[in-house]
């Protein structure tokens, strides 16, 4: 068996493997703060990657960013049944302003608040709270404002990226004069965040409607997109709520119409998270550490010189800095390749899988030998083996190479998980589908499973024993016909998406 | 007297006057959460042009981002003598991890934590911990770390910009192998906050030192760039800290040096909010409204269409459009001009003064008449009166319009803070200086005083009564030569410079 830079492998541990992948390529750490991770700079220049591309979005489709407080009150939350609900049982509570010198010596909480404020774990209730003083008239509709902040769910199960008290996400509130055009808004976001997901994360999304039990608390309609990680396992990658009239119930959020007359608004919601960086980690990293798709890569290129003896030093360096320099004016993806070199005095196998294991898409080493023959050594994360090539011609097809990386690796994702969904007729076999063959190995089950059913509690119901849920109802649903509920026997229309998840 | 957009004018109530301009450029307000504010988008956009400049700084000057959890264990702040004392009477404290129904129905807090946790006031604990797991050998270092964050520290009394309970800013904080690398570090800093803000924010500044009992709690050395605003008092626009050994020591973060010897690192930490938003408003606003230095103008140029028949509108939009789109093609400060077009159904005097109270710097209407001559009529910010334009000729200067305004913007706020500073040779003046001459205006004083001095207690307390605090040592020491301190007769070196403040 080869040996792999990641130990365990993806076969033998997945959970560890992911681990590994996260600690080798230094993406981030627990912290002391239980629930809490800090993210290291390679993994926040993922995020800052991903952050750049969303907000271009976000404004190219008419939203503005604006910034709320990190405190709700209580009694906010409280506005919205469902809501509270939701979120009351995993919230950050602050209930004093000051510290003061206890009887032991040391602090202890003082200034005691008149009514606890929670650390928004989403912010509807807060935003909702200010746009019903914003708005007056259908003239200030629609409203639509996006805000990037952290947010607290308090966690006691914590995986890096997948499940955190604290993460940093987006989240988008609209507000619309018509039932319709919040409807709009909503898909409209979905497309935005399969957009994103596809053709930059390189990560083949399903849309769809979530199913009545899985829907965000306070919505009407919630839609997300749902991908398939390496364990056949569904990551829920994003979502966008429609969340009808109520919260414009709960908080008066109304409007003038044309004719005079008053209204409630139409509201949305809908949110990304640092989350995606776990689904990125999950989608293309391999057994040698993370695989990144050139479009979000903090470098995309990185140069190492090979120096053997110091008096090469100086001839080295020059030539990796001159084609550092042609790299940078070189373009992909509309931007100017990252490009970096790695001079640090670490032996040249040690270097090349650090490189490796934090996934950057093309390694270049550069030698004497290379200068001779005006040559470059060129490794490809998505390949096994490295192969030499002109120094010319590599800077006339760094696009292309990165361009191709990119979508192979979509190419890749997209055929494992396809060849990991099955459609199914019968109950019998949807279950075995997703019991383990070996109780060794738990995780290890079939993939996706779709199949027609009826959205209601007794097939919620059936599915718990399975640790299956619904993942969404597509939105793109390919037979239209009609078929039974291969659960409840009953007539349907509607086909949906099931399987494990994060 | 000229009827003026704002009231009260800055001479009749200065703090009126800036809450007004804050409101009617809507850039933020208060929220209900006692002490946070709501950042609105042309706010929001201010900061994220200001983000995006210092961002790049800090990157060209060789940090990385990064993120650190927003809470902060209380043991951990207790660790560091003085720091604690600095924050324990301002901060939110978490003693709870959910909400649960109470006795009377509503919700109470639940799940009381082992230890408190603070919203972290500033991050040095929390990422000096990390530091510590992180540096073993003098080859990992320098570490040079900055966060893009939001911070509590507990105010009652709030000032939207100025002073709030919930602010954002960026904090860096760096550990060196020796004393000197640090100093140099925070010197560095210090000019980078200086080129910012007087090359971005069109806001003269002076760079200094501290006196100790200005200092940050745990500094050996603080450093600041103070600025003066339109009242005449101070605002301390950024601060660099050397933190010496201090935070090392309390914090573990040791090192083995080249002869394999364990030391301590010296650390840094530096940071700037969004009270420049502040600053920037107070520096260069008038009594019209937010007047902004184009290269933080969230829009550079709005085209407002005259359309006063229905027939004409097809014709000015198009020639608005297209205008828009050679404007788009223009450059200044290295970036695409940012245009937008304001075509919302509202009178002309109305949009007009809508766009200046928000400090736009350069206003174009087009109409009928304009077409057919091929002109535009411009308003500018910085003057009152409009006037014809040659398109053409607006278009090919319109890179050199928005840099004669940014200029102009600085060398009327150097000018202004040139003529109320004043040189002090005798206590009686420097004192006089500072009393208001009409005890219904206590904020109508001098301005800046530089004066001989001695960094002691002393000084202090006998500046306490005037309400005037030393703002800094300038690093600039103009007089060599030795003099008297005005308060305490002793000969010193020592220049300072001493102002109200904020």
């Amino acid at each position: 068996m080869a040996k792999t830079a990641i130990t365990p492998t993806r076969d033998q541990d997945y959970p560890g493997w992911y681990q590994q992948v996260v600690r080798s390529a230094d993406l981030a750490e627990n912290s002391p703060v239980r629930g809490c991770m800090v993210i290291k700079p390679w993994g926040y220049g993922i995020w800052e990657n991903m952050q750049a591309v969303l907000d271009r979005m976000f404004k190219d489709t008419g939203h503005e960013n604006a910034y709320f407080p990190l405190f709700i009150p209580k009694s906010f939350l409280e506005k919205e049944a469902e809501h509270v609900e939701g979120f009351a049982k995993e919230c950050a509570v602050v209930t004093h302003h000051r510290l003061e010198p206890g009887p032991d010596g040391g602090l202890v909480p003082a200034g005691k608040l008149e009514e606890p404020l929670i650390v928004r774990p989403t912010s509807e209730t807060i935003i909702g709270h200010m746009f019903a003083k914003w708005i007056e008239s259908y003239r200030d509709l629609p409203l639509k404002i996006n805000q990037w902040a952290n947010v607290v769910r308090w966690e006691m199960r914590v995986r890096l990226f997948l499940r955190t008290a604290e993460f940093l996400w987006q989240e988008g509130h609209t507000a619309h004069a018509t039932k319709e055009e919040a409807l709009e808004e909503t898909r409209l976001m979905l497309d935005v965040y399969a957009d994103f997901a596809e053709n930059y994360m390189a990560m083949p999304v399903i849309k769809g409607e979530k199913t009545v039990g899985e829907r965000f608390p306070g919505a009407d309609t919630t839609y997300s997109i749902e991908a398939m990680m390496q364990d056949r396992k569904a990551l829920q990658a994003g979502t966008s709520h429609f969340l009808g009239q109520n919260f414009s119930k709960a908080q008066e959020i109304k409007f003038q119409d044309k004719e005079g007359n008053e209204s409630f608004a139409w509201t949305t919601s809908w949110g990304v998270s640092t989350r995606l960086i776990g689904a990125l980690i999950m989608t293309h990293s391999d057994d040698d550490g993370l695989v990144l798709p050139p479009k979000l890569a903090p470098k995309q290129v990185v140069i190492c010189p090979v120096i053997r003896k110091d008096e090469e030093r100086d001839q080295v360096m020059e030539y990796c800095k001159s084609l550092e320099a042609e790299l940078k004016a070189a373009q992909y993806d509309g931007q100017q390749v990252r490009v970096t070199i790695d001079a640090r005095d670490v032996r040249g196998g040690e270097k090349k899988w650090h490189h490796v294991k934090r996934g950057v898409p093309i390694r270049i080493e550069a030698g004497p030998r290379d200068i001779e023959s005006d040559s470059v050594f060129v490794g490809r994360r998505d390949q096994p083996k490295s192969s030499g090539m002109g120094r010319s011609e590599f800077v006339a097809k760094v696009g292309e190479i990165l361009g191709e990386i990119q979508d192979g690796l979509f190419q890749r994702a997209l055929a494992y998980r396809e060849e990991n969904t099955r459609t199914f007729k019968s109950l019998d076999k949807f279950k075995k589908y997703f019991t383990p063959k070996n109780a060794d190995k738990p995780e290890v089950h079939g993939g996706f499973a779709k199949c027609y059913f009826v959205d209601c509690a007794e097939v919620d119901e059936m599915l718990k024993p399975l640790k299956v849920t619904p993942r969404c109802i597509p939105l793109d649903q390919e037979e239209a016909e009609e078929g039974r509920c291969i659960f409840t026997g009953k007539p349907t229309k509607t086909v949906g998406v099931f399987g494990k998840s994060y």
